[in-house]
């Protein structure tokens, strides 16, 4: 075995009581999701061309346009993950050949960088190192001549959450005529986000993170200015094609079969997430994303990021235990979190708050957290994790 | 006002995160239900008299008596509520006139009592206040000419562990003919049980409390010998007819419609249950309550009871506040538990993890009732509730 061989996964075998441990999905998208929103699935099957599909839709978007607090931006759902979702962004808004700037510090980031190179555009890479932070002047200075910026808000893979309003702002005072699409896949109704404010043109989410609603449904929305730059038939895709979609959806109509039973669950979850203002539902996720961090720290773990996202606390374990030991033995413990990405999965483990889960979940994670890194060796006082997260939370 | 009028409920306007609380049922039964369990009530309508029906009702019977750790005990399953369960066994072992004595120390003992005098027997009532533990030695007194003795093991209302292993065993030596009937409602599968051991001839349950399933089946377990006294064709009820129901359900058929949706439920929640030995069951769910009593106690809440049951923490509140004020509070967080019962319900409130429900959901609690008594005005150093819940937790 060399230095560079991963790290044997070994666990401690099971407390006694843990086949009675009660079921947690703690990672950071699939969510817990609300009984009343799952319930909403199981309805006799709907017809999204039935008057009753057509008005959920038209509800579920103007939902998703209030929890952006932007009304003047549009919505499509799509039918697909949230990379279908921002892959339908890129090809509807950029032209063969165009230039494009992808800001990237992480698996997701890198993900848009792939993509523009795929289909051939003119791409530029402003690359930080996993974990960084990236840097509004570096992306602005990049984005001279370019015709759009692919920009990840929070950063899945390590934790970090960029500073969009700044890198956009910026990236506009140099480029006024610059086009910002946004992977807001786990910012969206879990962090401050303001994109008329900021200057972001297109917002990129999926159903399984904050919305806390099953994975299925990508979801964009569109500022007004954008909305006017959308390349009708665009030969870069047709399931894909935003200019057809907003069309449709806009009239109440998708051109394609949407999985209506998610949009009626999205739009049960919306209705949860818009009880409370914008500003309060910010301030409680960043409040439970805060406590987890503290446990972790008063453990031994640290923050891979130095500037965190509210959407999931991605933390490097204490010396000698590697991220993937953690989620192991998180799973026996019948509590589903992540480890790390590849290449970097032994560097952290991955857990959550973003869905539905309020708190004294956040409470319960820091005991699950102290009973799983006691049981892998880690040395700290008993209760400190317990003790730190729940001073955090208030 | 007198100085017996209730105190007015008052609670604090919840904060502003409190509709994004996830809901809890933190209560002394009906209590959570694990998804799966809920899963199996939806599935396409099964009947009873299917073979697939039938061999599910034997299964269930089994697992009935797997869980209680007594293979001679038959078990009966009535569509109904623990009292009906009560009542069948009542009224199917006691002859008309027989002289019955009741051992009653809260709301639930003294229900066996009522039904007794209702029913003609010449029925003695061993009653001790509210809050008290049961003599064993004065209820074996009372036994003396005695057919049948009712007694309560986990006595919900006031949070009593009754000592049925020396009730039941000094009643026996001073009236080895008696018949103890046991109510072990919220007992059986999560206190200590040993019915053979003990001398226990009936223990009597429901389906929404240890066993975590929805309400709406009571349980009935018959010991060998009793099973011999059972009356057949009692007057004094047709439904709830044990002789017969016991014959049909050792056949594997039920005289009456059964609720068979919740059979398969109780079926899938008590593999649950049995997946670990009940040693380890019974361990958990005292280490969970005593945590909930240790919260309670460090937010200066007392225990009404000395002796504890690991059923339910029924707690007096901080003076100066109400047990009606404290539900009411931790209703308007999403939190549903229970202030006392008639005619007690302003002197306690009653918070449960007997259900689907582990150790990280009793220091939720912890942190949900530090919040709660916070928001009505008790004084105690923030954190306090949660670091005595951890430590009881170990």
């Amino acid at each position: 075995m060399t230095d560079t061989a991963p790290k044997p996964v070994t666990v401690r075998p099971p407390d006694a009581h843990t086949p009675l441990n009660r079921r947690r999905l703690i990672a950071p998208g699939p969510v817990e999701v609300e009984p009343r929103v799952l319930a909403e699935l199981a309805q006799p099957q709907m017809h999204h061309r039935a008057p009753e599909g057509v008005e959920k839709l038209m509800q579920t978007r103007a939902q998703l346009s209030e929890l952006l607090g932007a009304p003047g931006y549009e919505s499509v759902i799509v039918t697909g993950s949230g990379t279908a979702a921002f892959e339908g962004a890129l090809v509807s808004l950029v032209p063969e050949g165009a230039k494009v700037v992808s800001a990237q510090a992480g698996k997701f980031s890198e993900r848009w960088g792939e993509m523009a190179q795929r289909f051939g555009y003119d791409t530029t890479l402003v690359s930080r190192p996993w974990g960084e932070v990236l840097d509004p002047v570096e992306i602005a200075d990049a984005t001279s001549g370019a015709h759009t910026l692919l920009v990840t808000h929070s950063e899945t893979s390590t934790g970090a959450l960029h500073d969009l309003a700044a890198i956009a702002r910026m990236a506009k005072a140099n480029n006024p005529d610059l086009i910002v699409i946004a992977d807001c896949i786990t910012s969206y109704g879990v962090a401050e986000l303001r994109p008329s404010d900021w200057g972001v043109d297109v917002i990129v989410s999926g159903s399984q993170k904050g919305a806390a609603t099953p994975p299925g449904l990508g979801l964009l929305l569109f500022s007004p200015e954008v909305r006017e730059r959308l390349i009708p038939n665009t030969p870069r895709g047709f399931y894909l094609d935003m200019h057809r979609e907003l069309k449709g959806q806009m009239a109440g109509s998708t051109p394609q079969t949407p999985a209506i039973n998610l949009v009626y669950a999205l739009s049960a979850s919306l209705e949860r997430l818009l009880s409370v203002p914008r500003e309060v539902l910010w301030a409680e996720k960043k409040r439970q994303n805060d406590a987890l961090v503290a446990a972790g720290t008063a453990l031994g773990a640290r923050p891979w990021a130095s500037r965190t996202t509210p959407a999931v606390a991605v933390l490097c374990p204490p010396a000698g235990i590697g991220g993937k030991a953690v989620a192991a033995q998180l799973a026996g413990m019948g509590q589903r979190a992540l480890p790390g990405q590849a290449p970097h999965e032994d560097t952290v483990f991955r857990v959550s708050t973003m869905g539905y889960a309020d708190r004294y979940d956040a409470l319960s994670i820091a005991g699950i957290l102290e009973d799983a890194l006691e049981a892998l060796g880690a040395k700290f006082e008993r209760g400190a994790g317990v003790a730190a997260a729940w001073a955090a939370l208030g």
